[in-house]
């Protein structure tokens, strides 16, 4: 009889969940919407519910699937399976996740945060087959990272590892949502972006980025600047290549510090396109090290929006024993 | 028969050599002038010597010493055995240093570089008792890092990993010797310190930290800015409470990206004092994030000029399969 897994990646908007065989193939899979709002319970229930739904759609029987792996957005801790509180996931404070699914399923589950998970996605299926020691770093509304050291998570001592986004990089910054000045991700996030658009709105400046938030300042995003940008706005472009900049400088300490053999970079922001991608890469190319620039390939994620459900898969699949190809 | 091991602590002044017995006892030790001056092959035939007068001392003989270690200032291979080019040894390109010191010693060698080597001395013997993810972090006229991971020196992709004194943390700041600017190393090393008072001489101001020098700008070095400090000039104080702050945002980018649980401190710069400490401390702790900085001991070195030598004996002790306590 064959093996099967589940992989799920909770996210503040979605559910996606697949089942999958022991090479971590894809059986089926289902994207439902989160209803955060509605509470932990409620967004269990529904988890369960999408279990059970590719199970059936893959005419897989209660007693093949032998575990469960779920990603959720930190912090968590792994080994007891809570999560702590979730600013991605309101009114989520120490919920058992692990062992609530556990008792809604009947199936052991593993747990672990989303950037984790999607850094061991990317080393088993995508961009980061045939590394060894590898960075997966994911630039949305906020920058966050999950460190694969000698082939495995590395999680530091409390789970916390891979906090890149509060890295200072400009001491007097910008505030940052962590409530200190200057971290990566008050520079170089999405948020980071749509801020410093808001900045030039407010001082009188930024037609065109704002023409694009439909003329409504509280509209603007990462994505107005990269349409302005896209549309041959300087100041947007100014906006994309500052950020990326930063993003490149924070990278090039990471290769500094840890010498990585990949670098994988991930995350709706870099949609902000070539500019923001060139940028970062030319900043880095300056900033790291010559050896250590040397021995790292740095490249987008392989599997995009599957990362984290495709790592999720994997943590099932090393739980029950799995020796899943790498290369 | 016991089985004893050598470590020789390789630097840019001084060969330090000592002969252990699998428990990590110093049974003799040595300190000669390296005379990096007379180049390479000098050098090693001095390492030897000092290698067999120790072995001499203990009343040792050739078959009973199983291995030797050896730490380097880098860049070096530490899979190959070569020294690469080093700042602190003039004259060396390329040298095969194992190899050659086997030759001349006829027992097998074990080269690290001196920073991966303190970090794995006081694991075993310091300040690191009983750590699982341990930084070692020295900070002297440059700054660089050891890191142990899941008790194990991480070397990274090319053995480069560890070179935090190149983490940039005010990208318009002061040149660093590697040529960017604004590095950890060009706002929080001696050398950075020294340099700062340097500019206020120049700049007429700074009387007291040149009196310290002898009244000679030549000689103006972070023991001089150290020395006026504790003499209370306010202008001293401000250098080192300016370069133990970036000093403490760099920790802190350290452990929000590492998440350790033991920090340890070594290098002739924590000498400028506790006014260093202090003002690294309170950043550290005002940048670090809440659950990292829960998990980490900040401590100095337990070992002070002796974690390098301390790091050769556990590396040759590690070589030939001793098991160390660790506790």
């Amino acid at each position: 009889m064959n093996k099967f897994v589940v992989g799920v990646d909770l996210g503040g908007t979605k559910i996606y969940t697949a089942l999958a065989d022991s090479g971590g193939r894809l059986a089926a899979e289902l994207m439902v919407p989160t209803g955060a709002r509605e509470g932990p319970e409620a967004v269990i229930g529904r988890i369960a519910e999408t279990v059970s739904r590719v199970m059936k759609e893959a005419c897989v029987g209660p007693g093949a699937v032998e575990a469960i792996g779920i990603g959720s957005p930190g912090p968590l801790d792994p080994a007891t399976g809570v999560v702590y509180n979730s600013p991605n996931l309101r009114g989520w404070f120490n919920v058992p996740l692990r062992d609530r699914l556990r008792e809604a399923t009947g199936i052991s589950v593993f747990l672990d945060n989303d950037a984790n998970l999607a850094a061991l996605g990317e080393y088993y299926f995508g961009a980061g087959r045939g590394s060894v020691n590898m960075l997966y770093v994911t630039v949305s509304t906020g920058i966050g990272a999950g460190i694969i050291i000698n082939g495995s998570i590395y999680r530091g001592a409390g789970g916390g590892a891979g906090e890149v986004g509060h890295m200072v990089l400009s001491p007097g910054g910008p505030l940052c949502g962590c409530g200190r000045k200057g971290c990566l991700e008050s520079l170089a996030s999405g948020t980071a972006m749509a801020e410093r658009a808001a900045e030039l709105v407010s001082a009188g400046l930024g037609k065109a980025i704002l023409r694009e938030a439909g003329d409504d300042p509280g509209q603007l995003t990462a994505a107005s600047v990269a349409r302005a940008a896209g549309a041959g706005d300087p100041e947007a472009a100014g906006i994309i290549s500052g950020a990326g900049t930063y993003l490149g400088m924070g990278m090039a300490n990471l290769i500094n510090v840890l010498n990585p053999d990949r670098l994988i970079m991930g995350g709706g922001a870099l949609e902000a396109g070539s500019l923001f991608w060139d940028s970062m890469s030319r900043e880095l190319a300056a900033r790291a090290l010559g050896p250590a620039l040397g021995d790292v390939t740095v490249v987008k994620s392989g599997l995009g929006g599957k990362s984290g459900l495709m790592g999720a898969v994997a943590l099932a699949l090393e739980a029950c024993g799995e020796r899943l190809p790498h290369k």
